[in-house]
């Protein structure tokens, strides 16, 4: 036993403390906003029939999905994304699921990727989706509710870039995919790798494709999603065309969206699109749809970047350690602590060993290295008095009050 | 593609609507109680080291451990619990973690289990425990933070049932695991059994074992602990001393306990004790720990069978349809819609097709099938006015009125 690597496989992380909080946060965050935009909660299973997944993410997929075969001799394959067990749940409660059928799911998948900063093996995604109807108003609400969902996580300079792929044309898919990297590689970039792939016959023609496309007016439906944005009150200011995104051209139909923030630089934190093509291939027909994924750990990267968490995150999710001064306090302490908690106050009391010679101090240290911000201290002369010492740990004071005076203080 | 079988592995489940939501509703009442007695969650990855997690569950856990090889040729096995990864984190993040490390945690684990009423080979656990302290007020927070937990959830007629391995003093493992079954197959059942397995010379022997189990009497620790949970304001009148509660022996060294229901006799809602031999087993060291798992699944079979769901949870997340009397309404119904969810009011616009010949008909029947309780009409009447026409789809009422009224009836 001894002998054991006692530690998670690499690309997989234990969520603890702090870290679970932050999570917790932003799922709690975008449940509400999604739940007041008319998206519902949907959980699928971990493992699904290997079949079903499988030539679903082309060739990357295929590579990095995790598959085996179960103890029942079944090949089964571990969720490698939300939109193909969708697409299954559309087809298979066909009959049961309204029209549009919005929902929202936050699982973690699993890719057999090269661990590296950011990019890990099991991670969350965070989806929300409206299928069965091809409006602009349905394309428009998604970008309204991600739009929320990221004002309500404190974001204040996000800008939302829209596309459509009708804008593309003729162009073939391998011109669009070098265009797309127009924000990486600049103008140069772009034409020089469109000569080297022989997508265009000359310096001139690379020029000339390019500058089409960059000049290219949103297309009809683009304004009607604009138009529908405004009333929806999305600050038409931070809605940006941009006539080269692509993202993942084989996928999307129509609108193309990111939304990123020059605060943070580092890639956009959410992006989706409509595809119409996708959700139907169960169910034998074509489904449209439109969506979108929260990029979870980029979201949370910038958060912490932006001091976008509450401050109180940062401290323990217990309010207050109810000490115990000694055995005869005991049944005392005790009863102020589930007092405290009746009143829907996160409280702790203190489960250690109170023999030792200063059972006080070795109390205070558990509530200092649980960043709890309060301790309640009942002595002989606050059981006299019917009274609790207060402390309040970060600022050093203490004040002796009625217990009723400090569940006010701490209900703050 | 048409051949392939659309539908969940057996023994797996997907959670949509009302289901999802009376789990999420469950969820979240539980990290309600269980945050406020000072637990913190904590979420451990689905894959661990195979290595990890083989042999720890007995010939069972072998067989339906869910295992495989990844990419990377390493052995790997899906969670199959939460008290192993539990005893990997304390080895692992050891000096980073207080003293007690009280933590929650509520994943699904996987067994190839033989999938029938009741049981999955996915499904939830939900465990608290205190880990690193030895004292009988641990205990009694345990059992008080689920005693609160189920009353949180609606139960009003739950039992505790507690006992102390100390109980079974110089009983062999095998004849507590017989006497253990006395609620299923009665005393005689009993007595024949520890015959038949000749862990007694005779009836006469049977029956003196058994009774002096049952005139057994509560050891000094239960007196303590049930002396604290009457100080954390737990009914001592639903706790009562069981002395042939076993459940699974060799693990439990101290307190063992079970909540039930009379109301709901399919077996214990929840159940626990102290373990002091386990946590330890990574770090090298013995850890003294107290925890318990609630049955997520008997929970909610119980909670429907005695309707202690609330009633709003049958109908939709969604509480007002906005529909759309037609393209001239359209930016004023999104705008109501709007402010609707600005006030925090979960809300729809229909986003189908709105050129259909009754247009509101269509929109009417979405919230039906939705169950959304209300609907909102702006027509030519009520954009002239600035009222709308709140339509409640249950009781067939309707009346037209400003929209700040409309908020207010909807926000109750």
């Amino acid at each position: 036993m001894t002998s054991m690597q006692v530690q998670t496989l690499k690309g997989f992380r234990d969520f603890l403390s702090l870290e679970a909080r932050k999570r917790q946060y932003i799922i709690t965050t975008l449940k509400g906003v999604f739940e007041r935009y008319g998206f519902e909660q949907m959980e699928t299973p971990v493992l699904e029939y290997e079949e079903l997944l499988a030539g679903k993410y082309g060739e990357e997929g295929e590579k990095l999905m995790y598959r085996f075969e179960d103890q029942g001799k079944r090949r089964v394959a571990m969720r490698y994304d939300q939109t193909v067990p969708l697409a299954r749940v559309v087809a298979q409660y066909k009959n049961d699921l309204p029209t549009p059928f919005k929902r929202y799911q936050i699982q973690p998948v699993w890719r057999a990727d090269k661990p590296q900063k950011g990019r890990y093996r099991e991670f969350f995604q965070c989806d929300i989706d409206t299928v069965g109807v091809d409006s602009a108003l349905a394309d428009a609400e998604i970008i309204a509710t991600v739009a929320t969902a990221y004002q309500a996580l404190g974001f204040t300079n996000s800008k939302i870039l829209i596309n459509d792929r009708a804008v593309f044309k003729n162009l073939p898919a391998a011109a669009i995919t070098v265009i797309d990297k127009l924000k990486k590689i600049g103008k140069e970039g772009v034409w020089k790798e469109l000569i080297d792939k022989n997508l265009v016959g000359s310096l001139e023609e690379a020029k000339i494709v390019l500058q089409e496309l960059l000049d290219s007016q949103p297309t009809e439906r683009l304004v009607a999603i604009i138009e529908a944005l405004e009333s929806f009150g999305v600050n038409t200011d931070i809605i940006e065309f941009s006539p080269t995104l692509a993202r993942g051209l084989d996928y999307y139909t129509g609108l193309i969206f990111e939304i990123e923030t020059p605060d943070y630089p580092h890639g956009s934190l959410c992006g989706g699109g409509r595809y119409n093509n996708l959700i139907g291939m169960f169910a034998g027909e074509q489904i449209p749809a439109v969506g979108l994924a929260v990029g979870f750990d980029r979201t949370l990267e910038a958060m912490d970047a932006l001091n976008l968490f509450p401050t109180d995150l940062a401290g323990s999710t217990t309010k207050v350690l109810v000490t115990i001064f000694g055995e005869e306090f005991k049944a005392s302490s005790i009863e102020i602590c589930s007092r405290l908690r009746s009143n829907n106050i996160a409280t702790e009391i203190y489960l250690g060993d109170i023999k030792a010679k200063n059972p006080l101090e070795k109390q205070l240290k558990y509530a200092n290295q649980k960043n709890i911000p309060y301790a309640i201290i009942i002595g002989a002369d606050e059981m006299k008095t019917g009274t609790v010492m207060l402390k309040n740990l970060q600022k050093r004071e203490q004040k002796q009050i009625k217990l009723e005076e400090a569940i006010i203080e701490l209900d703050k």
